[in-house]
């Protein structure tokens, strides 16, 4: 039987940087993408999860005029591609899907729980993260996400009902089955649905964001639901930076046996284009209606399969370096925080130290010299190294730089207001923040801060000083890492014969907040090895004293960390707390993207204007 | 059947302050209030919801040694209750249960989908939100709230995995059944099951935080499930602020008829103990095992009613006014949060205008006059009205008082860096969040900003500057509302004779920030009374551009907020983003609140110190 002649089809995986809340731009990223699919002779073309709204829209979700504007936006994208002359192309595209009225979508089961908004938490309009396959003009069917993650950085339970029907969709005489993302990490899932239901691909949208060597785990993540779909995964992750999220992208096509078939480069943009070889034949049956505890329908667009066609041989990207990976996407992060966020460019403090010395490159990697503005702040504390490492790096770096001492700032308060001790020290930092803050409202500059996040863990900085800015481009990079990250940028710069970016005097010196005279951090802190190795396993872990013990670290460097870690939550907050008495305060229960294309606005009655 | 004597049962309700983490601190809290109970006489005594560990306790839940150490504080808990001398009272108390092993709690119905942590979101221990019924020394049962509420503030689908066994205790010939907090709000759920099942009462512990009016709800809807229970409801509340959140209390206990037989005061710790004659011959048939998605089980230890006694009457506190509910809804937030952090004073600027005013009077009514320094930081901008306004106040309120003139420092920045508009506007405000914060480092007072939830909403405040600061007394409270609070305070003080707290002047000018000459808050944002109305509407009901145009909002008005208020999204975030690459970057993937009194201290070694 499988000796029949296989199937083919060419498919290709838009992995793209949407924009949240930019249904127009988004809609226009589709189509231009679309057209290159076709261009290339695709027959089937998948965008990532939510892809109209972007991901993770957040509250945005709540707003029943955005969901309504999504949901007008798909139908429009369907007709728009269709006009031009992408009709024949299946495009599936992720959107948020609202349903009129206050109940759940009509599905054929009855609704668990689970599908109920509840009458405390009535969610109008039963909002859904959602994929819908569009051809021919129409939305063919519209898939509903299944597994709703609601950990770590997602709060989709707070936002979204869960779907209950598997759409099937023959393309070409291949049968197409839509889930979205988490459905993909859950065995026994939507996967096992359709290996139950008989498909032969899976197209799984995703919005999975980085995280070191996360890789690593999506190839083997994705060859166990190929083997349980029986059917190839088409896996399109979004690719682009949102607030403190970056998604790497790693698109990739594995077939039902496991085999890697095609793989795309991480943390750009990219069209990934494959043909396929598909066995119907070794799809034992083909069923719809109730399988486990979702609905599977079927639906036909073509039975005929694709006229034979030579195929193409198609790209495996090779993963990238530990170091590479994640200077690519702290490079990635800040270029689309501060794009996306309209900043023409931005400021930082240049102390000469290993942090801003690291900050300033990954800026001028991300936005190119001219866009980044150094500023030398000097106080009597400062070491004579201070100013010629940071001249030194602006120099490397070619980055704009100026000098402002700060010595007549600080003395005029210390004239006004007695200080010593920390509060002095504390002084020093405040004042370089004004004076950053100033120039960044006079000239529009973003400012960066640059503390790591061994500082950010136990508080080790300045709350408005040296903590002030709109972006923190390391806050999750340890400090062992932040030297780490140096020491391969300037030799990933040696090796292309390029300048070396950073001072190697900054790599090597001991590091110092320099407020004080002589001060060094390990005055008040740990050693940075040990102080990271706890922070790995307090903070990333969650492992408790007993645990820690276990694992060999020190008792009283435990003890020290501990004590930071969890009193430094205050510092950490930044923007105060405020006694909540509406319905939404600002704060806890209205959670909004900085990063936010979505405006409405008046429309403009032009009088005497009708054509 | 019904002429039957009524079986009697004295019952209290504990509306405690606890403190999130503090699992010791809780413990003697429930001992205290526990005695206290036990010599009114009472039966049975309920505390709010996860006593124990203070709520919300966010991501310490997932902290495997802060649940496994709440369990053992239940245990201990019980015996300790028992070696007081309290063991014949039945004691109900909230904590975090923790399973060991990783799977789910074993229950006798087969997991629902619900119940199994997935692959992808393991929950070691399957944390649950807990209440438990102590007795003997004993734990006697454990109930698992079943509804995890999961908008609004709450997050604990991200925390818990739901509950689907009802115990039903049998004490003194009362047969009561255990839930928690939004079980209450689901109809058809734990109550409608009690109901089926056949009950005499239902605890209700709760952690259920305030809003404006919200006490208008909550009697209606006890009433409607102890009608649904057939039953009465024993519904106990937090008191006390948790960072942004403030619980009122508001206990109260309604007969199955809807009669409300006691309430608690708002705002204040409570021990309610109320006289209950219940009628067990009016439920028609008791039953246990599986009715609707719960199992009900049933625990007998004790069948003999108590023999009769006098009753007496119980309280029911009348409800507040709105303006005296919202103001000691702000004084009990800013106290605990204060006192929780263990900060011994605050300092705020005074301005002489009706913010500072309002938040210096909350702060002296809320710490005292002696724990409250105010900061006169006049400009060359400043009216001479500001400095009078502002020492007025002081006098009125007794507060601490100083003056420090910003010109020296202002002059310091400028003569370095030329600046002009809103850059020189932010440079004073600057100066001035500098000196308040050196003020805050040199003598440990917590800085108070004073910006309304008007400002927040449009950013019409400076980053660092006004904005700077630990706490935000009026956050949440529109500028409109601010004005009629401050009218409410001086006539209650008026009402009993004392000072009225907030010079007139301050109410009766126009509001300005007082950044250039002659500036007025009317020259950049539309009218209070209207952009208090839009806010209303656009931020709190979250309704879209055509409602609000619908709503009969003027539309320039309109247009004019919302590009304020979208855009201000960035100054409200203040601590910045920063790219996440690790398992758990600070920020939306590691939630926990400022209060907190959880810690793990390395145990000390006394050398030569056994016995």
């Amino acid at each position: 039987m499988s000796d029949q002649q296989p199937v083919q089809m060419r498919v290709s995986l838009a992995q793209v940087d949407t924009r949240v809340g930019d249904l127009a731009g988004n809609s226009d990223l589709v189509v231009h993408r679309a057209a290159e699919a076709a261009a290339a002779g695709a027959h089937l073309v998948v965008f990532p999860e939510m892809t109209l709204t972007g991901y993770p829209p957040e509250d945005l979700v709540l707003r029943e005029s955005f969901a309504r504007a999504s949901e007008q936006a798909l139908v429009d994208l369907a007709a728009r591609l269709a006009a031009e002359g992408l009709g024949g192309l299946a495009v599936v595209v992720g959107y948020l899907a609202h349903t009129e009225g206050s109940g759940p979508a009509p599905v054929d089961e009855p609704p668990t729980d689970d599908d109920r908004p509840s009458d405390a938490n009535p969610r109008r309009g039963a909002p859904r993260n959602a994929a819908a396959l569009l051809h021919g003009g129409d939305v063919v069917v519209r898939y509903y996400k299944r597994h709703l993650p609601n950990y770590g950085v997602f709060d989709e339970a707070r936002y979204f009902v869960p779907g209950t029907e598997l759409p099937v969709v023959r393309l070409h005489g291949v049968d197409v089955a839509l889930t979205v993302c988490e459905d993909l990490w859950v065995e026994g899932g939507p996967c096992g649905v359709a290996g139950q239901a008989g498909v032969d691909l899976v197209v799984s949208p995703n919005a999975s964001p980085y995280e070191r060597a996360k890789d690593d785990l999506r190839l083997p993540l994705v060859r166990r639901r190929a083997a349980e779909a029986r059917a190839a995964i088409l896996y399109c992750n979004q690719v682009g930076g949102q607030d403190e999220l970056v998604f790497d992208g790693d698109s990739m096509v594995v077939a039902p046996t496991g085999e890697l078939l095609a793989r795309a480069p991480q943390f750009v943009e990219h069209l990934l284009t494959v043909d396929l070889a598909l066995d119907p034949s070794a799809v034992p049956e083909r069923r719809d209606g109730r399988i486990g505890p979702m609905t599977v329908t079927r639906h036909v667009l073509s039975d005929e399969p694709v006229d034979a066609y030579e195929a193409r041989p198609a790209t495996v990207a090779e993963p990238l370096g530990d170091c590479e990976e994640v200077w690519r996407a702290l490079v990635l992060g800040l270029r689309d925080f501060i794009d996306k966020n309209g900043m023409p460019s931005v400021v930082l403090g240049l102390s000469g130290g290993i942090d801003s010395a690291v900050c300033a490159a990954l800026a001028v990697d991300a936005l190119g010299a001219d866009r980044v503005h150094g500023v030398g702040l000097p106080s009597k504390w400062s070491s004579e190294h201070s100013l010629a490492d940071a001249e030194d790096l602006a120099r490397r770096t070619g980055l704009q730089y100026s000098v402002v001492p700060i010595a007549p700032m600080v003395d005029a308060f210390e004239t006004s207001v007695e200080l010593s001790g920390v509060a002095a020290e504390n002084l020093q930092a405040r004042v370089r923040g004004t004076l950053l803050m100033a120039l960044s409202n006079q000239h529009g500059h973003l400012l960066l801060t640059t503390g790591n996040k061994s500082e950010v863990a136990v508080g080790y900085s300045t709350l408005y000083g040296d903590s002030a800015g709109g972006f923190a481009p390391i806050k999750d990079v340890p400090k062992t890492l932040v030297w780490e990250l140096a020491r391969w940028r300037n030799a990933h710069a040696a090796e292309r014969g390029e300048t070396e970016p950073i001072p190697r005097n900054s790599i090597d010196k001991p590091p110092s907040a320099e407020l004080a005279p002589g001060q060094v951090d390990s005055d008040s802190l740990p050693s940075y090895e040990e102080l990271d190795a706890v922070i790995a396993d307090y903070v990333d872990r969650d492992l408790g004293l007993a645990q820690l013990l276990e694992r060999g670290h020190d008792a009283d460097v435990v003890a020290r960390v501990l004590r930071l870690v969890d009193s430094a939550e205050f510092k950490r907050r930044q923007s105060a707390p405020g006694t909540k008495i509406s319905l939404k305060a600002f704060g806890r229960d209205r959670r909004l993207p900085v990063t936010n294309r979505w405006r409405e606005t008046v429309p403009t009655v032009v009088e005497g204007a009708q054509a």
